[in-house]
């Protein structure tokens, strides 16, 4: 008999550089350790879905003086990019991405206009259903 | 038999109306599917539970910029406001808020200042007996 | 035969005054019911660990000018501090700290510049394991 595959299930609200490193540091690391992982994105962090966006991705206001330094760190470190982490998850076949859909309207957000490791443009009903069954639940 | 119904437990600490609309839409979708669904508020979240508060709510300095423009989109797409949502949540009868009792004490909140929706003023134990039995719990 | 301890697991990622007094009120009233609390310090959250650090937070940028009126508030309630907070919930023995490793290399913090109520020094390996068994995960 198989275990069942701990699952984590979180909503990426944020679409600040420090907060998706976060999701996507936690997202890596649990895939690489067998979790199945969910991450349902809205707001900021939906936006920062769409082609470029996460290359775009800086700090947040409170921080904002210290992005060139850390960018320069990351990069010093040869920290994987955003993008990196996210196709390194997908690899793994244990990650789904949401788009959030009445986050998308609002901001005339197209499904072309995503990236494509996006795997499915759902409400809040779907996270809800995941997460109800999930071991961690997070909002980042 | 009756299946015990799924249990959403959010601290709301955020008092921004990007943070609000995800509180809001996540509960207001979890009473749709029939969870119960509790709201804890504290700090900038408790301040918008005073009355005139959820009406006041703006973007955090990272957008403010983007004020005006979501304002006006949400209008646009007569999205309900957050006291709307908050409304339909306590109509469903699965909603209970809670107001953090040392967060008032901070801020000068006094009881009658508090709009009508929320149920009981409390301290972080309430949250955390309720959360330990939850199927979700987020920090927003 | 001895009920199993509920389990507060945290990500504390950040490090800003507000939201560290939300980690460290929840913690504490945490361990003074007898919930076992494991915070994991990240990104902000992990800055403030060094020594000196909690001493120095402050608000985030769309709350700056509430700063001074919130200390001074803090101090005539006779609140405890961040860093009594802290040591309250260490001498409870119910507490456990983490220092997120990837950003200690990430902002050159080095083991002894962190204050001595660090426990470990982990990966989010660690965390993950943690909030897997918790009852109530969050982060803050």
């Amino acid at each position: 008999m198989t275990e069942k595959r701990k699952k984590l299930a979180a909503i990426v609200h944020s679409g600040t550089l420090d907060r998706l490193y976060c999701a996507f540091i936690l997202g890596s690391t649990a895939t690489a350790i067998g979790m199945e992982v969910h991450l349902y994105f809205t707001f900021w962090g939906l936006k920062m879905l769409t082609k470029g966006g996460l290359e775009r991705a800086g700090l947040p206001a409170t921080y904002k003086h210290l992005e060139e330094q850390m960018k320069k760190k990351l990069e010093e470190m040869k920290y994987p990019t955003l993008h990196e982490l996210l196709k390194r998850m997908k690899a793994s076949g244990l990650l789904k991405i949401y788009a959030c859909s009445p986050t998308m309207e609002m901001f005339n957000v197209k499904k072309e206009d995503l990236i494509p490791e996006v795997d499915e443009i759902a409400g809040a009903t779907a996270f809800l259903d995941l997460a109800s069954d999930a071991d961690v639940t997070l909002l980042i």
